[in-house]
């Protein structure tokens, strides 16, 4: 790799030119990294809905044409200066939000909203010299939330990188970077089901099954999965979930017939849809005395979440939680060892894989509801 | 005591005989202790804001015609079939709540809220025979959740009574059966905040105060006292209270008065007045990534608590607490050990003492808003 460093590499990227339209693989200048900076090699990338959701512009951002970008696993191609803890070969997972290591929250235990490298979906820049690393014919491409893997290369913050177990399965870690982490930090650093507790989990998508995962993980004894989809709940059922409630075959609210099944509530609650109604739901079905629920899914801008104070009163916690409270240096080494000792199953994640080339397949399956994770393999 | 043992005693109690309308020191009967009972003499007590809240009947209870009741020392005088844990001479503290060591709850590390004997401000009479032990001439006379102390002997269930320390002071220790203990195990077992923190406290009664009393003992660097009525704050900083904000000397929710006056927010909160604004308050203001509310104080039944998700998505916390989270039994008598420790400073919280015979005193100090407790000699 020594023969690229410090150079411009020229490679294929996938460019969202448009919302709602396929990706265009362009070629595209990458620049070298500059001062606290990484330059990677994509080896497999992988889609997850936030992905979906800013390309079909849901949300407004400033910065539109980006090449996307989430998960993926990459190797260092070259280091900027003052990179000290990577160098080229490092095997490492790039993450959509970072830990500066130096700023109050990266240095509280409880927090991983790091200040200076928290998820900015209007960047599209680099947060050194506010320009971008990516250009065709000199004409700059945003980069999209720190990462932009759609890119055989691509140059992020060295605070957005974890370093990984050289050993780890590049084709199969990858899906680490994003919402499975998230599912499953979200059951196992917040929610921390006692072994033989009961747990319900709304939302039975990829974030929902990484936070059942996480309670099978922790010995729940009853996961009960809610979704009002019920063809969701026999593939649940490979990530732990027991038990199924769908809200639409039941006249009172989901929280009062999960109490009832529970004998007054469930233990944990993990939130993965986003629906305030369901976070609603999610808190008011936890037990008196020592329930806690764990709010995963974002909501929209102008919900708002309502309860008769007493529910908080008689002793239930309320809690919410970004990337499951990883640390993405400091802990997502972690979560790969738990996988390579084999207590954390990813690969039932992995339901479809696609060539580069074929991208736009790994939008149509999201879309379609039809793909937990689809790997994308950069060299096909 | 051998005397009466298994007989009925005629003494003093205050009965409330009328809504709002001063107590009247009555000679009652006393029956006997039954299964799992035990009869208690009563040396002091004293008065809490409950108390008054039922004796103005804000609330409706079907039983209004009660001896009152709640904080309060006393000494064994005879216990009924089945009670082995204590005998007569014993120094207890009676409790409005109870933990019968058998239930889900009691059982639980985390919850303190007894299924069998959580308050019950409606029944008014022993949970075993559904009988009254109080009397006059014959005519049953209610008992007040469970305790009934403004009587020279009450019977109590053994599982509201808390064996403590023979060596405490009777005249001291007897204001810790309740909103001493609420305020004080809110901040130590839930709020628990680290030694150098930041912690806000709402409302600077009785209760806040015991709340800011736990900061102190904890190690807070920051207590801000959070009150409409700025001549508490001279008080509050006995307990550790070393700065104040009025809400209404502001312009902008205190919410973001707090946030700035602590970089993005504080540590911790405590909300000691019920007010559901207070609460929506007490929650924002706390820091995002860490940041811990914990409500104490009990709302009006129709109060709403409203916020935005995203304030709990970004990693804060809302816990709510019922007597401090301490299991009466098994955790009061450590709390009368932070006393005798010295960690724990009772006497800044007993601002008046009157005998008996003067019990209306107590309530008007309490009305007046003068008193913070005002102990009552039943020998007096």
């Amino acid at each position: 790799m020594a023969s690229t460093r410090g150079k411009v590499i020229k490679c294929r990227a996938a460019v969202a030119w448009e919302a709602g339209k396929p990706l265009v693989i362009e070629e595209v200048e990458v620049a070298p990294p500059q001062a606290n900076e990484v330059r990677l090699k994509i080896l497999y990338t992988a889609l997850c809905h936030t992905d979906v959701y800013f390309w079909e512009a849901k949300v407004y951002s400033s910065n539109f044409i980006c090449s996307l970008y989430l998960v993926t696993f990459q190797i260092v191609e070259s280091v900027g200066e003052g990179v000290t803890d990577l160098a080229p070969g490092d095997h490492v997972l790039p993450v959509f939000t970072g830990e500066c290591k130096a700023c109050a929250h990266c240095k509280s235990e409880e927090s991983n909203m790091c200040d200076l490298l928290r998820i900015n979906t209007d960047r599209g820049v680099m947060i050194g010299d506010g320009q971008s690393r990516f250009s065709i014919n000199g004409k700059p491409i945003y980069h999209f939330v720190g990462t932009s893997t759609f890119s055989e290369y691509t140059v992020v913050h060295v605070g957005c990188v974890a370093k990984i177990n050289p050993s780890a399965p590049l084709d199969k870690v990858c899906i680490l970077s994003c919402g499975i982490s998230t599912g499953l930090g979200a059951t196992l650093n917040v929610a921390k089901p006692p072994k033989g507790s009961t747990v319900a989990i709304f939302g039975l998508g990829a974030v929902g099954l990484a936070a059942a995962e996480g309670a099978r993980i922790a010995g729940a004894s009853r996961i009960i999965g809610v979704d009002l989809n019920p063809s969701r709940f026999n593939e649940a059922k490979k990530f732990g979930v027991n038990e199924f409630v769908n809200p639409k075959d039941h006249d009172k609210p989901v929280q009062q017939v999960l109490a009832e099944m529970t004998n007054g509530g469930v233990d944990r609650s993990v939130e993965c849809t986003g629906n305030v109604d369901a976070m609603i739901s999610a808190f008011e079905c936890v037990h008196d005395g020592w329930g806690v629920a764990v709010l995963v899914g974002v909501p929209h801008k102008d919900a708002v979440f309502k309860t008769n104070p007493m529910n908080v009163l008689n002793e239930r916690t309320l809690k919410g939680t970004f990337f499951g409270n990883y640390k993405p240096r400091s802990d997502l080494p972690s979560v790969v060892e738990m996988y390579m000792k084999k207590e954390l199953e990813i690969e039932k994640f992995i339901t479809h894989e696609v060539p580069f080339s074929e991208i736009n397949k790994a939008f149509d399956y999201m879309l379609q509801g039809v793909s937990l994770r689809c790997i994308i393999r950069m060299e096909g």
